[in-house]
């Protein structure tokens, strides 16, 4: 039997300047690069998230309430065009490490219902996985059967794959260190090493109380995608993708200074 | 009832130039997403080839024979990556005169057997043209379920979305004013204005029976490939993407130098 792939999430927040418009930081995707070739992992998928290439666009044309008007059309084509442009970054850096990478535009084979997959069809990555390719995708602008187009998010999509591919693990590099006990750049912020699916949904359940004090460190979305991967039994590491050897680490499975996220 | 689309094929020999690797023609580019944005067409589909960024490599890595050796795995991936970078200048150039141009990935959602076509699902394309928005394709390097991969041809591509849309017409833009007695580069070649499917199926044979005079000036294969469109009664319009103002009198049927291919 094949081995079962891992999933790996790249945070647009590691790989873009989220503080500037359409600006990436090459030097960290060229590192990464060079981990993941260091890493050596025989099935891997990628997904990686827009940070400035995709939110302002995605926000500035509202693309994730659905349609509304015709000025949104265009938007939507900026939007997806912007993933495109990140998307680019990351493949040639990947190849040029000698990764057989290979983009999967998640707008081109996906369609939402009311911002979820609807129908998640992985034959062409289960083949490129066989055939040792290293398929990327990406955050997208999508269609909507309902709404017309939506934001198809990152996070959506490592939780969709994992569970789709049986995945052994997800590898998720964010732009802090893991998950903390309150907003990370805030003093009293503690990082917190595992936390369990019982501790996860209790987390949800009081940011849901509590929306001024986001209890989840500004990772409440990233959460609720996440539960279903570790509800599957596949457990999630969220590590500093901004910190060097943290990604080539995690994926050798040795020890990084991080978040587990696990079922008990 | 919806307007049936038109499909428009801008050739690789007029977006690039074929004698350098990896050149494209901004110029062309940028005066052709011009002439687009003027035709003004309520449905359109847009299929790009690869020119100079998708042959060299396809060639090199020897895509189309399929998989032999893992040395090609890098190389599929460096035929896929060039066609995008080919397809994000022509979707920007595009976006900059306000056409709502998204990309569709060929390889994201189209798997061939022994280089064709397996199953074309055209629920997003045809989401997307319902939106008013103006799909993009292109040739590509995509999986192969009998060989491991293959190249998708763009004029593969137009043949088989135009008889999945019964599309208006096909306009297709080459580097030349159109279909030949015989090379366009040699003195004798004169221009036809009109070929019959009869007349294309004669060529075709004689074509077959000798190799060493092309009677299709070159363009044996874009023939063959257009005669399913042209059985199903869609006439296709061949002529010079390079001249000005070409392809806007084509997409509007006004009367332009070049070759008209029908049925009777």
């Amino acid at each position: 039997m094949d081995t079962k792939p891992i999933v790996l999430k790249l945070g647009g927040s590691a790989i873009t300047d989220k503080t500037n418009l359409k600006t990436a930081r090459p030097d960290v995707i060229e590192r990464l690069a060079q981990e993941i070739s260091d890493a050596s992992i025989s099935r891997l998928v990628i997904v990686h998230g827009g940070g400035s290439f995709g939110h302002p666009f995605a926000e500035k044309y509202r693309i994730n309430d659905g349609y509304k008007n015709a000025s949104q059309i265009i938007g939507f084509a900026e939007t997806h065009e912007a993933m495109t442009e990140l998307n680019k970054m990351v493949v040639e850096a990947l190849i040029r490490h000698n990764i057989p990478a290979v983009s999967i535009a998640p707008s081109s084979f996906i369609v939402t219902k009311r911002r979820r997959i609807e129908k998640l069809d992985i034959n062409i990555i289960a083949k490129l996985l066989d055939m040792k390719f290293v398929p990327i995708l990406y955050g997208d602008a999508v269609l909507d059967s309902e709404q017309g187009f939506a934001i198809l998010s990152g996070d959506q999509l490592i939780t969709q794959l994992a569970i789709a591919f049986g995945a052994e693990r997800i590898v998720i590099g964010v732009g802090v260190d893991g998950f903390y006990t309150a907003d990370p750049s805030t003093p009293d912020a503690k990082l917190i090493p595992r936390v369990s699916l019982g501790e996860m949904r209790t987390l949800l359940n009081r940011a849901g109380k509590s929306e001024a004090t986001d209890v989840t460190g500004g990772m409440k979305q990233k959460i609720i995608e996440l539960i279903p991967a570790i509800e599957h039994g596949i457990h999630a590491v969220m590590v500093n993708a901004a910190t060097a050897n943290n990604i080539r680490r995690t994926l050798r499975d040795q020890p990084v200074r991080g978040t587990v996220f696990i079922k008990e």
